[in-house]
Parts: C-alpha cells; sequence; structure tokens
C-alpha cells in the first residue's frame, strides 16, 4: 500500500492581530507546508473578517480603489485613515473598516479605557465616502477599541445626543449613562438614498450577560467598574434609540450582531443600517465574490487560523465559518493559533479536527508577535511532519492489519 | 477502507528538567494519548539518562534500597543527598548519582559560578558506598553544576592537589589555572578493589572547542571570560592527571566521555573508573534490565521526550537513543519537548519523525515549569489530533485513489 498524503491543500486564514495580516499569515503557512510535502498544490485564500485590513482586501480582490482621508481617532486625536471604492460592482459602493476609524490598535497602551474612546471617525469615513457619490456603504466591524454604541459615528452624521438638561454628551461610553435624549433631525439627508450594511459578527449583542460590554470590555482596556458602566450606559443607549426611532427596544438590546464592534452595529442600525453577518457580504455572492464552497470542494485538506483559538471561536470567528463549510463538505479542517486559550477543544465541536500552536519555546507576546512569519512556518512544518506521521502509521498498521 | 490508527504505543521519555521526572513525563503523555485514542495500548518506560532520578528508577527497578546521607554540596553548604544499593544484581553494587551531591538544581540561582562550584560531595558519596561494601559502583553522570574536572571529588577520595608552592588548590574549577602538581598516595584503598564505572553521554569531551566549559559552561552560570578560564584550567588538569598517573594525555583531554558532568569523568577515569556509555550500562542487560529493544518490536509508534530537544539532541540524548533503537526496527518517532531550541530540525536526520511542542500561548519560563504536567498532557491530546487527522487523510485520499 502506498502512503497516501493531502496533495490539494486549501489555506484559507484570518489575520493574526497585530503581527501579521491574513495574505502574510497564508504565506507563512503555505512555505511550511511546501518544506514538508515538496509539489503540494496550495490554494491560498487569506480571509477577511471586517476588521483590519478588510478595506485593503476587498479593494484589491475587486480592482478597485483605496482612498487615503483624515479623520478623528478613537481618542480625539487626527489619524490618517482610509476606505474603498470597489471595482467590478453593479452599482458604487464603499467599503469602510471601521478599525481604520476607531481600531484598538489607534489607542496607545495607556489611553485604553473604552468609557473615552469614540467611533465620530467612523462616521466621518461615511461622510466621506458619501462625498464619493457611492450608492451602498459597508461598513466592516472587527477589532474595535470603542464601546460607545455607535453614539460618536451618529454624532458625525449630524445626531445630537443630549443629558437630561439637554446639553451635549460628551464623547465615550461613559457618558451614556447620563444620556437623556436623542435628537435625529440633524443626520445628513444623503443618508436616506444610500443604502448602509455593516459586515460584523452576528453573535455579538449590545446588553445582557453577553453584551458586548461584559465580553470585549476587559480586553479594551475596562476594568471590572468600567465594564459594568458601559453596561449600564449601553443599556440606556438602546432605550432612548428605540424611543427616538420607533425600533423595538428588545432588537436594539439583543438582535444580532447589534454589539458589534462596541456597539457600533446598534447605532448605525438606528439610522437605518442593515446588519449582516459578515461572511454572507465577505464571501459567496458578497462583495469580493469568493466562493470559498468552491475552493473547499476542491481541497483534500483545509488549513485555517486565526491569533487566538479559543472559547470565542465557535462564536463567529473565521476559523469557525470555514470549518462549518469544510464539514458540510466532508473536508477535514487543521487550525493554527499563534495563542491557544481557555476551553480550546471546543472548537472541535464546531468541526475544526485538530488544533496547533506556533510557540516553540516559553516567550512574551511581544516576540512573538515579532516574529509570527517564522514562528507560524516552523510550527506549520513540525505540525505537517506529524500529519504525515500519522499518515505513515496509517499505512503501516493498515497494511498490517 | 477502514481508518488505521495506532494501538500499542511506547512512551519512552526522559524527564524535564526542573519540572517533571520521566515517570511524571510517561504519565501526562499517556493520559493525554487515552483522551485521543480510547482503549489504546500503552507501554510506559520512563528512561533514566544518569542524571537526576537515575538512582531512585534503578533502585525501584531493581527492588533495590535508597540511602540517605549528608555530604558538601556543590558551593560547600552541606546537602541532603542519597545514592542507590541495587537489588537483583550478581554482586553488591551501588550507584551514585552525581547530581544527587552536584547537581545545578542544588546551586542557588545567585550563586550559579562553574568556577567555584565543587565535586567534593561526590567523592563523599563514593566513601559512603565504600562504607556499604559494595563491589562496584556506577556513578550517574548528567545534570551537573559544576566544572571542576573532578577535582573536588578525587580531594574527598584522599587525592591532594596543590599549587606551585605546594599550597593546598581552593575548591572549584577556576583554581586549577593555578595547579602545580596531584598527589595520588593518599587515596582511599578500598577504590582498588571496586569496579568504578561512570555511566555517561560519549559525546562529552574534556578540552578543546568542543570540550565541556565551552559547551556546557554558560548554561551552568559561566560568563564568556569565565569559560575561557575554566576551559584553560581543565587543560591544565588534563596535563597534570596524565603525568601522575601516566594515562595518556590524548585520552584525557579527548576521550569519550571525559567532559561528563563538567569533566568528572576526567577525574574518576584517573583513580581507575571505565566511562561506559550510559545506556549500555542503564539499558539492555545492563543495571536495570529494561530491554528497550523487545518494548520497540511490540510498538506500532514509539513516543519520546525530553526538556529541550535542540542542535544538542542528536549528541546522545535519551530522544536520539530512543530514535536510533526505534529506526533499526523500522517503527516511527514522535518527540515532546518543553522547548524546541535551535536547529531542532536535526532531529529528523536522527530518526525522530516529528516532533511537537508543549506551549500553547506566549508565557514565561517560571510558568512552563510549573505547569508542565498540564500542559504536556494538552499538548499530547492536540498532537495525537494532528495525528489521527493525518490518518483519516490517507484513508480518505487512498480511497479516491
Amino acid at each position: 500500500m502506498v502512503m497516501s498524503i493531502p496533495q490539494r491543500i486549501l489555506v484559507a486564514p484570518s489575520g493574526f492581530k497585530e503581527s501579521l495580516d491574513a495574505v502574510e499569515v497564508a504565506a507563512a503557512i503555505s512555505a511550511g507546508i511546501r518544506r514538508v510535502i515538496p509539489g503540494v498544490s496550495i490554494n491560498a485564500v487569506p480571509m477577511a473578517d471586517g476588521g483590519e485590513g478588510t478595506a485593503a482586501a476587498l479593494a484589491s480582490a475587486t480592482a478597485g480603489k483605496i482612498i487615503r482621508t483624515r479623520v478623528t481617532g478613537p481618542v480625539g486625536e487626527p489619524v490618517d485613515s482610509h476606505f474603498a471604492v470597489l471595482g467590478r460592482v453593479d452599482r458604487p459602493t464603499a467599503v469602510v473598516e471601521m478599525a481604520a476609524a476607531a481600531g484598538l490598535r489607534l489607542v496607545p497602551g495607556t489611553m485604553r479605557n473604552p468609557g473615552k474612546t469614540t467611533t465620530f471617525g467612523v462616521g466621518e469615513l461615511i461622510l466621506a465616502a458619501l462625498d464619493q457619490g457611492v450608492e451602498r456603504i459597508v461598513v466592516g466591524c472587527g477589532d474595535s477599541g470603542t464601546s460607545d454604541g455607535g453614539a460618536g459615528a451618529l454624532r458625525a452624521l449630524g445626531v445630537r445626543i443630549l443629558d437630561a438638561h439637554g446639553r451635549e454628551l460628551p464623547e465615550g461610553g461613559a457618558a451614556l449613562c447620563n444620556a437623556g435624549s436623542v435628537d435625529f433631525s440633524g443626520l445628513d439627508p444623503r443618508l436616506a438614498a444610500c443604502q448602509l450594511e455593516l459586515a460584523l459578527n452576528p453573535f455579538n449583542v449590545l446588553c445582557g450577560p453577553q453584551g458586548v460590554a461584559r465580553v470585549f470590555g476587559p480586553q479594551k482596556g475596562a476594568t471590572p467598574d468600567q465594564v459594568e458602566e458601559l453596561s449600564q450606559g449601553l443599556d440606556r443607549w438602546a432605550g432612548l434609540l428605540a424611543e427616538a426611532t420607533g425600533m423595538p427596544e428588545e432588537f436594539l438590546r439583543n438582535g444580532q450582531g447589534t454589539g458589534a464592534s462596541g456597539g457600533l452595529g446598534a447605532g448605525l442600525a438606528a439610522v437605518g443600517a442593515r446588519l449582516v453577518p459578515r461572511f454572507e457580504l465577505l464571501l459567496d455572492s458578497g462583495l469580493a465574490g469568493i466562493d470559498l464552497d468552491a475552493h473547499i470542494a476542491k481541497a483534500d485538506l483545509v488549513v485555517t487560523a486565526e491569533g487566538a483559538i479559543d472559547f470565542q471561536t465557535p462564536r463567529g470567528k473565521v476559523p469557525a465559518e470555514v470549518a462549518r463549510r469544510a464539514q458540510r463538505a466532508g473536508v477535514p479542517v487543521l487550525a493554527f493559533a499563534g495563542s491557544i486559550g481557555k476551553d480550546a477543544a471546543d472548537v472541535h465541536a464546531a468541526g475544526i479536527d485538530a488544533i496547533a500552536g506556533i510557540i516553540p519555546i516559553p516567550m512574551d507576546l511581544n516576540r512573538a508577535v515579532a516574529e509570527g512569519a517564522m514562528l507560524l512556518q516552523e510550527a506549520t512544518e513540525r505540525t505537517f511532519r506529524v500529519l504525515l506521521l500519522g499518515s505513515a502509521i496509517s499505512s503501516r498498521v493498515g497494511a498490517a492489519a
């Protein structure tokens, strides 16, 4: 019996936050595989997830263009930002990446307080896209450094947010505890003629025990007290938005994706945005026209990856989406992760057959981030040697049986 | 076609220094495998390598006993130590583990200067074994914190080491630069009637570019200057031993195993000890009667492990010895390592088919050491999922072919 090893491999990873973008991750994995299986056919399909790199990836995939502009950053200082105007689309479409105006990476380490940071710049990007005359704007959500319920973005679009005494509320999620009313009368009228869609993780909801402040607040820098304050503020915010728009309060609090990007989902929903599970927009018949299922069908093995694999992975992350589709097609899945966290083994139930880390020796996070590409390539090489060992044993045991 | 997975696995690991002994390593690996292959037949054969745990392992394997005693530690303070008197042997035999009297673990972190540390306690253990009336003493080498060429041990056995002015030399390897003569006239006469053998790594030599000071000095705490001083001291020491004993200087400098345990090999060779490659004594027809080859012949897969896998692994470490024998029998080998270091991929040429690390996320060494058993078990589980994935793909690709 001849040993059978995978010959057609689909590499469909996410980026590793603050270390490698999805294209770099795919390149490192592919290089590692080639060291072990010379002559293998690798199909690299880096996955956009709405977060950092999404605008650039979609501009590239559709032969569109990137437009650079300066907006208000998450801590109030101006930042260099950008958005995409897509090519090869039926009607003029822009892709605004919220992380390019209010991402966690734009918040200096010493200022990581999601009670203060604002999505004002996201609203400015939307205005800049409207200035381009687009008829559809897709806002990619992910990697946010904010928790203001989209209040800043609404303000940039002309909405007034007042306290009980009719005074303008300060920026940031903490202030929402004191919100008294929302006035939509000044909203930019061009929005009415533009289709606004958010590409987001539908598992993220605004309020309640799984609400965005509790799930993501700590990694954005919130203390336990601040998490409570943010939760209360967002709860109040949902009530006010419902009151002002007539939208169901239950939807604004617990609807799929309302908690995306620190509640930007709920805020923009209140001005008519559709909240769309991100992979519906980013794959299939979506913006970039990536037919992931067709790629999967041609593979013996699918390799995916994300910066961290943990209990959150099955909740709508790239590896879970890739695995869901691969499982449907009966193709096995291997996932790499820069860090393997709490309850990572839960991903096996989500269709990921095996996971592998990339850290070879005790080292700190800074070194792991700085050396990410090399660590990933070497880990891929090691892991594929284990995989081939499994093939060899299978042949050996099979032959003896 | 039925998927074929390994059903009979030999687990033959070394210990992880300062974290887990070989029995604990074998237990963690076995538990991890069982999580993935229920009903698997696992044969656990923890490997003694002459270093820490060797005396206890051999006492246990031969139904012998451990004798506890107090000796001079490597920095001059008394330490609780022990040696083994073996059961089931033809003639009374003791096993002295040099690490139990002069191991690196006995040198406080702030005092790690191999120019000062001494093997005096090793000589005291040999005297204590002679007091038991044994006719054969095996000294296990490994995990030493010394680089004194065995000068301390010889002194404990009655040898005098003098400087050019006839004064007693201080303890430690640095002082050997000033050695002028060695006087064997006071050597304990009982040694003449006792067979002294060292179980050691034959790759370790006393002098030259691959000499023990250069290869191991830094990990024992020596600065580059101290490494040079130690190298010169050991070179001088070899010359004096040759002069005093009539042994070939070339053997004392470059003979196999002369550099074992900071040069203890050369020092005890000068009083008649045989320097024996450790696995000849510790396996096969050796002291414990472990027939590793017979265990390998019954396995589909051999799993080995060591605290670190790197460029030194092929130079006589446990995983290399296990792999050498497994390769001869045509059985594949997987190796786990707490840390995967420089040029680890060199081990593939030594017969190790695949290696896997245990570190899931960026973390420091202290945490890795403290959580070693859990990390190893979880890594084993993850790695065996990759191995089984390889088996499954093999079946899939094979079936399609």
